[in-house]
């Protein structure tokens, strides 16, 4: 690799370091407070929390629901209840395979979901037909939706209740950021659940 | 390959099948229809089905929740309710790091589980421990209990409510048994929840 | 449960159970000896083996593959290289979200398939298009192509080298029937490569 | 929820926000431009990059691989070759069931690892057994290796070629800056081989 090779890679690391700092500085603190009590609400009224996303974001989904049964549960006695809609492989790729890869959220969330749940649909475009899909169904059974989104928000940051809101024309930036705000909220949760 | 080992090969094909369908004549009927109750008493009072297990039997267990969540649930207006405890990778692998392996299952009943809810534990050597404290934990809960187990049935047999037994030493005919069980139980299922 | 659905469901478990049986006994035995021999060659070669499919297929691949992984390769010097291509799940959800799920497996072959791998893709039907275009590309780069179908064995069983075919309509059967083979396999190779 | 709690977690937001960046300004950059490095000259060589990790690294492995799989890849005619280790269910929890948890990523090293490949093991703490295990094996057998490492840099960060060490004692926050780290890379990567 030559010394100019080098030397661009060290100014694209500030580059996107600095889109991450800047989209954080950008973010709407008041919905991260929101956000708080709703999964509080659920958790008292022992509602179940639904999370799902595609690509990178299906890996954030798995994580989240991975923080709430045990990161955030462990040492409570009561514990949160949460499902990650694509973590059961062969239902997701029965649904894609035989009805319509838009139907993989919505047919799961048919089997599950009650009024009063949380669902949480993450989708960096916010256009991913699927994640809408789902959100819409949950609206329609008067569960709580929260949208995790980046670039202008998409369609699922005006069909839900609450929006997380990455505001950067960028995918790698916008999962950075609903990491961040997972992990902030897994976090605050603890510490008002363990006090 | 010459021809000597083509000829063993052959024998030893026949060999297995035999072994699978001897084992598969040997299975208790009865306690498929006692399963088949048990299920349908499960979806007939909205209660939840857990299922897990290790290394082949983790399919199994991830296999038969996709068909309660999609195979046996589409086109009904009211839907089964599955979970397999070995499909949140974070949850699993944060128990197993953080606590201990045998922990990964009845971790996550703590989350779940009420009483009623149906647990079915997948241990060829009936003797796994994380499927042990788990189908223990479920006991105490007051859910029914299920064992899909191989060999002499190991301590699984014995602790649960209703133990489906592949009677036969080997642990991949135990786990064929088992899916076909599973399968069976589908397709009888569907023929019940949609005539 | 009235006594006359007890005894119903008793004969539907004789039916599905024969069916099972029925099947296993068509099933062409020259072609296990076959596929021995593929997978012989592959491991002496060091190729990999690439195995994939939809619904309860997927956990079918998924297990064959930990199979190959662990249950077969361990205690050997030597060991076989498989990978599944339905279990990294933000790769095949970035590619079905963002291309198309048709194209889940053939863009993941793209990163690994090489000249004489083993490429062996699971449907039922046959007919799944996700697995016909993945195959079809193996064709083309020259590996060795194995269908694992059910049915009347579908598009695929055409377009391989050799095809495992269950030989009956019936989804679930058809999967059981693809796991005793795959298991009758690791038999044969554990006592291969461990004499 | 009162008004006071709801300034707590403004300030608890704000906390939070301010690990992350702080973090980031600590970041050693001239380590990312080292693993650009190492990753180009396993591309262009053809080697194949494996990454493994437990709880919430186990989805940052699987999203880095999947990333390199898909997103990086995508469009180009030569693409990555990577594995994730927590991806396999069946093979890793046989694994763990069999032999031990701390063996689950070495065996499958064993497997697939050849001299020049990438190993990247992602562990918090540092100090994970089987993470330190796998990387122990890949020095030996001739691989890079790459930890990902948080708090103090545990045993990885002292035993691997190169360490990305997110330098607070801070589980959520060490989380993120690897994936942040990932996406950085990722962006290059497709800037550099794009161009």
């Amino acid at each position: 690799m030559s010394e100019m090779n080098t030397l661009n890679i060290g100014h694209e690391v500030e580059q996107f370091f600095s889109k991450v700092i800047d989209t954080l500085h950008r973010l709407e603190r008041q919905n991260l407070i929101r956000l708080t009590d709703i999964l509080l609400k659920a958790y008292r009224n022992e509602r179940t929390v639904f999370v799902f996303g595609n690509g990178g974001s299906a890996s954030t989904a798995s994580h989240l629901c991975g923080d709430f049964i045990k990161g955030i549960s462990f040492d409570l006695d009561k514990r949160f209840k949460a499902v990650c809609l694509n973590d059961n492989i062969p239902a997701l790729m029965a649904i894609a395979n035989d009805i319509s890869y838009d139907d993989i959220f919505v047919e799961q969330l048919k089997n599950y979901l009650k009024k009063d749940d949380v669902v949480i649909g993450i989708s960096c475009s916010g256009n991913s037909n699927n994640v809408i899909k789902a959100l819409e169904y949950a609206n329609k059974t008067g569960a709580v939706t929260v949208a995790f989104c980046g670039f202008n928000g998409g369609r699922i940051k005006d069909l839900t209740h609450l929006a997380i809101h990455a505001d950067i024309n960028d995918m790698e930036v916008s999962e950075d950021i609903h990491l961040i705000v997972a992990h902030c909220l897994k976090q605050i949760l603890i510490k008002i659940l363990r006090s």
